[in-house]
């Protein structure tokens, strides 16, 4: 284990599916937000496994309920994405020693409440010791074959649009880690974004059946990484001509000076969902939204050339493929 | 996490179980080797998670490849003991900053060929940055329900036998770490039962398929914690008659002036199965391993008395209920 360069995550996941035997005819590609296996009848079992390590994915302010709860939601985002319903969890538990039985309680009911939220139970699991406090939830689920939306299906001409303001997560980890400033109840709601996350899952299932959806991805590593997640995998670009940047982020940024597209753009750690629709459905998209009282803000479209532009205000400039990564020098 | 007091491995489950939501008509109970979801049918969809941290979990000799293929096995044995057939795998990685290149390669080639020996894939997973290095392995499986074999099935007058004989593993762990004396051949044998692990999937699936199995469990925590775990499920006690010492570990214990008795029972690390058979199927059972090539070894009998008791050289003792655990001060 001769340390030899720093390798990103990114890196390291190339490495890795670099050296595994690809299963013939694999339904979902490596790389997307789940995997799955087929299971004949245009059916597919949905699979997904998401690690959280507190001593780095938690802000320091965040009780082991809520870490324990966001382990949860971060997976079913993913299936939110794909318009899949997650149905069973597994989690294992990597633990100091140390830690009470009000802190495993705590884990437990935290877990426990992220499954609920969404319908799902806890099947199952594991422990075992660690230097860090780990929470790794596997999520299974079944869906049509034809149902799944991929990253890959975006094409040009589509509307690109996202299930929510972006901002607040960016906002509310800067209060919290360098103790910025606002007024009382916006932060508490910029905090309250970083602290009890949402997978936009309804939005997905509600959405998955309207078959407007060509591509979708959650929004974990950013608004940024994730547009161009779907452009490297559609093989497209897109133009981004209205930025849906939180109200009480623009506030924040003005009083911070802060640059509100930075906030928007390279976040991360949001989970609202970024999709690709047809135009000829859109208004059947936005209806199906409007009918669960949920959001969907078109952002701008799907283009053939292979560049991310963002234009707002007659000015043009690019959106760069950044956004968080383990393991990189400047997230030390 | 102010520390209380040192909570064990299994009392930490015992919370954590008490703190979810049951999911209603669980098809096995929390506490089994796999947990299912019930898909109709009569068909499961079987899903295990299991953590192996290296710092705890892999001796120093053990290769990162080794430790990653053997993070694959020790999954694939517990579907091994319920007879149902691994078919697609997700890892999730903990890594610390500074491994190289050849180091990530080596995990990936590891858990390729933990999976590719037992015929499932590998389909997606997960990194992060943590302390330690840890590999999360998720399984995933259909069955047949009335296939599944549960640990809570035995019944007193059944025949209790395993699939290989016990010991190695704890002799090659003390070779490790304490240096102790074997000649080279079995000096070489004992480690590699450590370091190349296999797990008894082509025996659980033929035993699965004779119905003679009334309840099965691998041994990963040691062959007394294995029947007592069984004992526990099944409401019932054992009379262990034949103790399956392998050679080798015979031969160590004399030469290193240890009990062979302490090595056989109390080891861990294993992946042997221990199986309650139905003694009317019992020549059904030893064909079918024997014409797969494999071992069957008889060692005692179930009893309605809840002990699990040793008669061997017409001396009678308790097997005590231990084995290896987490977090508990004696593995310090």
């Amino acid at each position: 284990m001769k340390p030899d360069k720093i390798l990103g995550e990114r890196k390291i996941i190339e490495i890795i599916q670099n050296h595994l035997t690809h299963m013939p005819k694999m339904p979902i590609p490596f790389g997307d937000d789940v995997s799955a296996y087929d299971l004949g009848n245009h059916k597919l079992a949905v699979l997904k496994t998401d690690m959280l390590v507190a001593r780095t994915d938690v802000p320091k302010t965040m009780s082991l309920w809520q870490a324990a709860r966001k382990a949860v939601i971060m997976n079913i985002s993913d299936f939110a994405a794909k318009g899949v319903k997650p149905l069973a969890l597994m989690v294992s538990l990597g633990l100091p020693r140390g830690l009470s039985e009000e802190d495993i309680q705590e884990i437990a009911e935290g877990l426990d409440a992220g499954a609920r939220e969404y319908d799902a139970y806890i099947l199952g699991g594991d422990t075992a010791e660690a230097s860090d406090v780990i929470i790794n939830v596997s999520v299974f689920g079944i869906a049509k074959k034809a149902d799944v939306i991929l990253r890959s299906g975006a094409e040009p001409g589509d509307i690109v649009a996202v299930t929510g303001p972006f901002g607040k997560t960016a906002a509310g980890l800067k209060i919290l880690s360098e103790n910025l400033k606002a007024s009382r109840n916006i932060r508490q709601l910029l905090i309250q974004s970083v602290l009890m996350p949402h997978a936009r899952l309804r939005e997905g299932l509600a959405l998955s059946k309207t078959k407007a959806v060509t591509a979708a991805i959650d929004s974990s590593d950013g608004l940024a990484w994730s547009l161009h997640e779907i452009g490297k995998a559609s093989n497209t670009g897109f133009l981004i001509n209205k930025l849906p940047t939180a109200r009480e982020t623009q506030t924040f940024a003005k009083l911070n000076k802060l640059d509100p597209v930075e906030l928007t753009l390279y976040g991360g750690e949001e989970y609202e969902l970024v999709l690709t629709m047809k135009p000829m459905l859109w208004s059947k998209a936005r209806e199906a939204t409007a009918k669960i009282g949920a959001t969907l803000l078109p952002i701008g479209k799907v283009t053939a050339e292979k560049h991310a532009l963002l234009r707002v205000g007659g000015k043009t400039c690019a959106i760069e493929p950044r956004g968080y990564e383990h393991f990189k020098p400047d997230t030390i």
